[in-house]
């Protein structure tokens, strides 16, 4: 049965792809390792700096720019680092946001278990409406005609890409000037994106970015300032933005690493190098599943493959528990570990 | 002048008690530098662990095991690693807490900045009853005596030491069984403390037992499980302790410094050796200024001096602005870096 053409083969044997993932790994972290007992010769480890002193503020600053320039992003948005992860901002985002407008209502799409977490979280202080037509599988992006949008919603929230599922969007999807909010935690960097067109961008660092520990929040300056009373003060972007990210110590060596990770990309010719990168290697992938027969079933619609995390099953749509087994089996003897795929994906779906 | 004795030339020559500290700082970074890039043996940085996989897991296991036996924390507690600080807590105390009485208040003891910034904070979700007397200065526990208790309060707060003004409780406050709730932050694991007279402990890593980005709460389990229906999720203890602080990715890389301070600390001898240090180290100190005539005037009742962080003015009540300032330049040239007063002090006090 394996004389298929084999995913794990494709992938471990594609040289070129694979080294510029082995270069960001490895470059990033030879520097920290270097760098971890005495940053620049301040005889201390940036763990130790204080985080309102000016070496740490150097730090802060070069990742803020660095991201600026990568993004290109415009001067009225501002940029802040917080904690707490893609789940703190499914509770910050409407503590922010929900009061933008009288109707204390927002707008959500959700095509996966992310964005119907986000939702969930938004429902205890707003009112949310669920855009999409109700589904019981997340595995394509209904036509927008199908969807029911509030011209009165405070935003219009959205996931990038689902990091379960593997539904990734190809487009914007912009409504009525309705501010838009983008979780991006796992497909930031490998886009190029008009960041004018959002409300708000934001991005858990584990994924695409740095360390589990920092978060990432792309934010225009006119929707700040209205959190509602009942707020925690580290989640309140005035709060935040008002102290650069410092009212709280912030993850100060998340976000150094988060800094070299920005200074990497950069070198490597910025977004356009890693989408063009992304592409290849997800294109490598979705190529041996399409041209399989029907062996490898990636149950997605084509149009919103995510480049980022490919879903397939084995055997048939349902899977054969034991090629599947198989298979994760001989990824692993070619060094192609953690293949298997969510806990929740099962779950989910049915 | 300055041929009174000189507190930063005791620090410097007290060559025993300084070589505690660089001996924790050198030991857990080299073991970190020497373990970044490939982590016992994985082929992969701590960074790189899926949090769910069974290396990370015997990291926080490790880590919360090693805490117990240095607390030695019952049975009937639970330990849980979280993002945000201790800033984040004086949200999330009252969020999950508030709602453990009917009364809907808490009693807060503000000793310092601090305190009073988690009563603020607490005031945004239910009554606060400010328990000391008011006043203007944070230089002394008024006596038990002049406090208002409430019995009703759903919890009674203090912080156990401020670092800014420098009040360290000697003694824990209790009071008819109402749950107490203690901001450790920077005095844990340098005293030893009966767990079991707290509702709940937390800290913030960054003072005394690793770096910024993850949170400790040590909590009885019986007061878990009343969070309010606003408590963001990444703050509800009821799923973080469900979920083993996996219910979102958690600060991985954080929770291993931690985990490698304990350790070390457990090599040492415990926090009993922990407090002996303390001791000697803020004694040495204490000693200078109260030998020193006036010249070097620390503001804080004896009866609450902080072992952690040492408050004094030079010259006078008030300080003199180009004696303190020679003191700064002195300390420098004598390698004792970073020994001016937060930025908070006079206007605090004022």
């Amino acid at each position: 049965m394996m004389s298929q053409p084999n995913i794990a083969s494709v992938v471990a044997d594609d040289r070129l792809i694979e080294r510029s993932k082995y270069y960001c790994k490895s470059e990033v972290l030879a520097q920290a390792q270097k760098e971890m007992v005495n940053y620049k010769s301040t005889g201390v480890s940036v763990m130790e700096l204080s985080h309102r002193s000016s070496d740490f503020t150097k730090i802060l600053t070069g990742a803020e720019n660095n991201l600026r320039k990568l993004l290109n992003i415009p001067n009225n948005y501002k940029v802040i680092f917080l904690q707490g992860g893609g789940t703190g901002q499914f509770s910050a985002l409407p503590l922010n946001l929900l009061a933008l407008k009288p109707s204390m209502s927002a707008d959500y799409v959700v095509t996966g278990s992310w964005s119907a977490k986000a939702a969930q979280e938004a429902a205890k202080y707003g009112k949310v409406n669920l855009v999409l037509p109700k589904t019981k599988k997340y595995t394509d992006i209904p036509d927008p005609s199908t969807w029911t949008l509030n011209p009165e919603a405070s935003y219009l929230y959205y996931c990038a890409n689902e990091t379960i599922h593997g539904v990734e969007f190809q487009h914007i999807p912009e409504f009525c000037g309705v501010p838009l909010i983008a979780d991006m935690s796992s497909n930031i960097l490998t886009r190029d994106i008009d960041v004018s067109k959002f409300g708000a961008i934001f991005a858990g660092a584990q994924k695409n970015i740095g360390c589990a520990g920092v978060t990432l929040v792309i934010i225009r300056e006119d929707l700040i300032g209205k959190a509602l009373p009942i707020c925690p003060i580290i989640f309140d972007f005035q709060v935040q933005v008002g102290n650069n990210s410092l009212y709280n110590t912030p993850p100060t060596y998340s976000i150094y690493i988060m800094g070299l990770v920005f200074e990497w990309i950069l070198e490597q010719g910025g977004v356009a190098k890693m989408e063009e990168w992304a592409i290849k290697k997800s294109s490598a992938v979705y190529d041996v599943i399409d041209s399989s027969n029907g062996f490898y079933v990636c149950p997605l619609d084509k149009g919103c493959r995510s480049r980022m995390n490919i879903p397939f099953r084995i055997g048939s749509a349902q899977g054969d528990e034991a090629l599947e087994k198989k298979f994760i089996q001989e990824a692993e003897n070619a060094k192609l570990i953690s293949l298997k795929g969510h806990r929740n994906v099962k779950r989910s779906v049915s």
